[in-house]
């Protein structure tokens, strides 16, 4: 438990979850291939136009790649939920066939986040700032879930 | 919701998780090529002797059919929840390199069951009567569970 945080946990600041995806992403870099690369850079395969996204086809499974950077995001997540409310925080990424999954974020045995995914192929967002608030959104929405159920989520 | 059972929920009678294992194996056998087998014949693959189990090697990833036992074992218990709790039961299994993983059976947004699996390579049981046995521990734990924190299971 975060002890310097007695009262109600509070939503990390903005910023903060752009700032743990890069880190997570920079750890993967073993090679130093992305040395060269600015964060900006870094995240730019996040961001899919509306005419990207069209293109991209929903056949088959999706590009190993894609579900990288998806575990990524929901890694971040993970972290900066594990960071506000001090309960470790398991992401569980099963993926079915042609892009169908779904996604449970475990604090405890209290499912912080439960989502169905779909169209995972075309996993991405309209801007850099759509996927900070999407980051942001979900990880507010899972210490909303912790704190209701505080019992659950420490077992 | 069971309507019928407005008291604590009974844990199931013995026998029911595999007469509801044997119904999961038989609706996937869509070209009749086991309709000459009899229960216990299809079940065979479930029990390994120790000397079997010591000689499958841990490398590499579980042999396929070794996991669709493991999911069709989890989809009876949590067939047999759901039927015991009137609550949905969803099973996650997330099989990661060389037979770790994890399995949740999501109840609402409560994970009434929560393990590590290991060694799925060697998934088994020394008898049918500890595979039943196997199976009705986790539905009574999980069962208890969602008694504990009905209204997360109910979420």
């Amino acid at each position: 438990m975060a002890t310097e945080q007695p009262g109600p946990v509070c939503v990390p600041a903005s910023g903060v979850f752009r700032r743990e995806l890069i880190k997570q992403l920079r750890a993967q870099d073993t090679f130093g291939r992305w040395s060269g690369k600015n964060d900006e850079e870094l995240l730019a395969p996040y961001v899919l136009s509306v005419e990207r996204r069209r293109e991209l086809p929903l056949m088959a499974d999706p590009d190993v790649l894609t579900v990288w950077r998806l575990e990524m995001f929901y890694n971040a997540v993970s972290l900066c939920i594990e960071s506000a409310t001090g309960i470790m925080v398991t992401p569980v990424v099963k993926l079915h066939a042609e892009g169908f999954g779904r996604l449970v974020l475990l604090a405890g045995r209290l499912a912080a986040v439960s989502k169905t995914l779909r169209e995972v192929h075309r996993f991405g967002f309209s801007s850099l700032h759509a996927l900070d608030e999407a980051g942001e959104k979900i990880i507010a929405e899972a210490i909303q879930m912790i704190e209701r159920f505080p019992l659950v989520a420490e077992l």
